[in-house]
């Protein structure tokens, strides 16, 4: 006999977990409503037409493909498997592939459903995903995304929006230490062009991104050996370590990388952003010009969350993007959007220990009895009180009572009603709190009415 | 260019339609919250060796695998593919497969995490599965399901607990007609033994089953194929009329299917869920000896929901299982569960107009403005709004405000607030109710106070 086990890189979630992720995800999709985002939901299988290519070389590595049904054997070409051509060979054998974020699918959605949709169109999406990434302590091959996003709108008023629900985001988890980054990719170009740097500037993103991995040395060499000058290096950090949002203005920028076509754009939408922010109450806002964000489809703001100390990456990212739908043949679709990590905000909640201590989906109340008669006297009353909304449970099994209690215990009831004959003679029944002690002896609408009001 | 879609089978759902299936879902999760089951999660992805040989021939076939990562060519034995040996090429292929219902996950993680789990174990799940079958009307390769099981205790109490959900379930979501047929597999045991039919047990169900679709002559003419004489055609059809629950007893059994072991533990056990229910207010419960189930991992009591003249077939399943969890290695955990199927829900509450007319996720209140500046002061009134919990837009770009109200219409906001330069001035906003037409006008306090009252 195998022992069962899920796959590697996988997890099944106990009912404790489960709460918590919804304590989170609840939270943020509180937060999206209350900004006009509505949910949409694609399937986990996607046409691989629809993935391959979007994610480059490596993301198409990591899509998980799914095998066609039917004849496997007859479209496989003998040719494909004698020179190793393993690309081709997924070609004939696959049509379809798992999702691999929410943002592609979610393009595909827009030019799909184009004329059922009311633009600017406002989504959130909450849905696993997938990656056959090597697994490794805080990466799995399958995890939940939730992302909201912004689509035909190129006002600054939605990336001030996001800012916000950031800021209600970290305030509803009690993450008084989140930091949220902004740049903007046009400025990051303005860097280059300033400093006529000799490199291109996907290359320096690449390095720049690694400033809080490697430090300014770290940057610095990098930079040194691909031929920028020590004079430029220190230019570079110079700006970088301007913090223009804690003044409140970007002035500082002006007079040196606003002097760029690029530089100026970017400083003129950021200023609009700070236009709408109430900024005072925003100091958890930070401009860096070090914040780069790999994904080549950001052309205007990007953000990126991080909880100091946590010992955690990023915990959310987003940016602004003109062309995502473009592939999908739709032009002219500027949009901006943020997506969550839950599996990361999960662990720091958890190690800060900012759940709350009692969870509201706990069983609040377990009969005990004796017998088959008491039995079904307390599955009576039980029935009372779920129909007041009180999550009840009567042990199922004719057991001593210890073994009733041990149960109740090992399962958090919050409170234990022992049924015994005499409590079926009297109609009086002694409610317990099985976390205080406390209790209180009634008959069964005075105990409801103490449950549902939250007296005991 | 493709034109975009998502693949055959599978389904993209509008903000409109999830809305509806989340109306659906969390009316089920929280009645079997009521009732103490507490939520989990199993991966999508499972090993092939997991799902393999749990759902018979057919069932393996319709499996989702996924191809491993890595050199697909060297994996392949090209004996394999000139002898077409589609299962071996499969075994070489994949070694992961998507999930195809969520009972087998279900023992796999009871199996694999006992240790960790209070018994009896009451758990729901509402989690998509994948079936690689051929795409039709109301069917579909992706779906979700929303299942309770209670675990580790074979007392009739769960079973009465899952009769008093399906209660609730109909209920909450208005479905006053809705059925629920119950029976036990050893009762149709009984049957064949009772009169000693010269078919088995296995093949009888499969023809039972069929009563609804084709009648008593039919199943009578493919009894009597197999051999079954005309006399005992009558009999078995004379036992079907019978409807013991109408009458409050299962004595009218007692006499005939009583006679035998099966159908005495039957009864029996039968009897023992009655003892439990309330049964006067149970009218939507109805003993059916034709209800068969197909699953042959059903040992007692099983469970079918239909709604009548809905043109629907089952909306709901289920039934106790002696040994789910023996394939696993876990022997002696009997269990029972039933599963609802999200999509013939919906498609009954639609089409009988039983979804709530206005849904609490709509778009409440959308500010509409002339220039860069009322929009600015609109933002403000924004953030104050979504303070209190008001789900709110701010329209995003400088349009004319024909355009903004045309927006405000196709999004079904409830309510709009247009500031103009002189509402700047006096601070006195016009909320307009956009359904009833009505309007109110005061300070931002007095209209928040009356959107959060549901004043207007």
């Amino acid at each position: 006999m195998l022992k069962p086990s899920n796959p590697q890189g996988t997890r099944d979630f106990l009912p404790d977990v489960v709460q918590k992720r919804d304590y989170i995800l609840d939270k943020i999709k509180n937060i999206f409503q209350h900004y006009g985002f509505t949910p949409i939901e694609t399937p986990a299988l996607e046409n691989l037409s629809t993935l391959t290519g979007k994610y480059g070389e490596e993301g198409d590595k990591l899509l998980f493909k799914v095998l066609n049904s039917g004849d496997i054997a007859s479209s496989i070409n003998l040719q494909d498997v004698e020179n190793k051509d393993n690309n081709s060979l997924i070609n004939s054998l696959s049509k379809r592939g798992l999702r691999y974020d929410l943002t592609v699918p979610f393009a595909r959605f827009v030019v799909q459903h184009q004329s059922e949709l009311t633009f600017p169109f406002r989504r959130y999406q909450v849905q696993p995903v997938w990656r056959a990434d090597r697994p490794q302590k805080g990466r799995f091959r399958e995890f939940t995304q939730c992302d909201a996003d912004a689509i035909g709108s190129d006002s600054l008023l939605n990336e001030a929006d996001l800012v916000n629900i950031y800021a209600a985001v970290f305030d509803s988890l009690g993450l008084g230490k989140a930091i949220l980054k902004i740049n903007h990719r046009r400025l990051i170009e303005a860097v280059v062009e300033y400093l006529a740097l000799p490199i291109e500037f996907a290359k320096f993103t690449i390095i720049l991104d690694k400033l809080d991995k490697i430090g300014e040395e770290g940057v610095g060499n990098e930079l040194n050996k691909l031929g920028v000058a020590e004079q430029k290096i220190q230019q570079l950090f110079e700006l970088i370590r301007i913090k223009p949002f804690e003044e409140n203005t970007l002035a500082k920028f002006e007079e040196t990388l606003g002097k760029t076509e690029s530089g100026a754009l970017a400083i003129s939408e950021l200023n609009e952003l700070l236009s709408f922010l109430d900024i005072d109450k925003l100091a958890f806002v930070k401009l860096d010009l070090s914040l780069a964000r790999g994904l080549d489809y950001y052309t205007g703001c990007i953000f990126e969350a991080v909880v100091p100390d946590s010992g955690m990456g990023s915990i959310s990212g987003g940016g602004r993007y003109a062309n995502l739908t473009e592939v999908f043949g739709l032009k002219g679709m500027s949009g901006v959007g943020i997506s969550f990590g839950i599996d990361r905000l999960y662990e720091i909640l958890e190690t800060q220990n900012l759940f709350p201590s009692e969870s509201d989906d706990a069983l609040s109340l377990l009969f005990c009895h004796f017998d088959a008669e008491t039995r079904k006297h307390a599955y009576q009353l039980a029935q009372k009180c779920r129909a007041n909304s009180v999550s009840t449970s009567v042990y199922p099994d004719l057991k001593k009572l210890n073994k009733q209690m041990e149960y109740a215990n090992k399962m958090g009831a919050k409170h234990v009603i022992v049924v015994g004959q005499s409590e079926i003679e009297t109609g009086q029944y002694g409610l317990k709190n099985m976390n205080t002690g406390e209790s209180i002896k009634g008959d069964i609408r005075m105990i409801i009415q103490n449950l549902t009001d939250g007296k005991i």
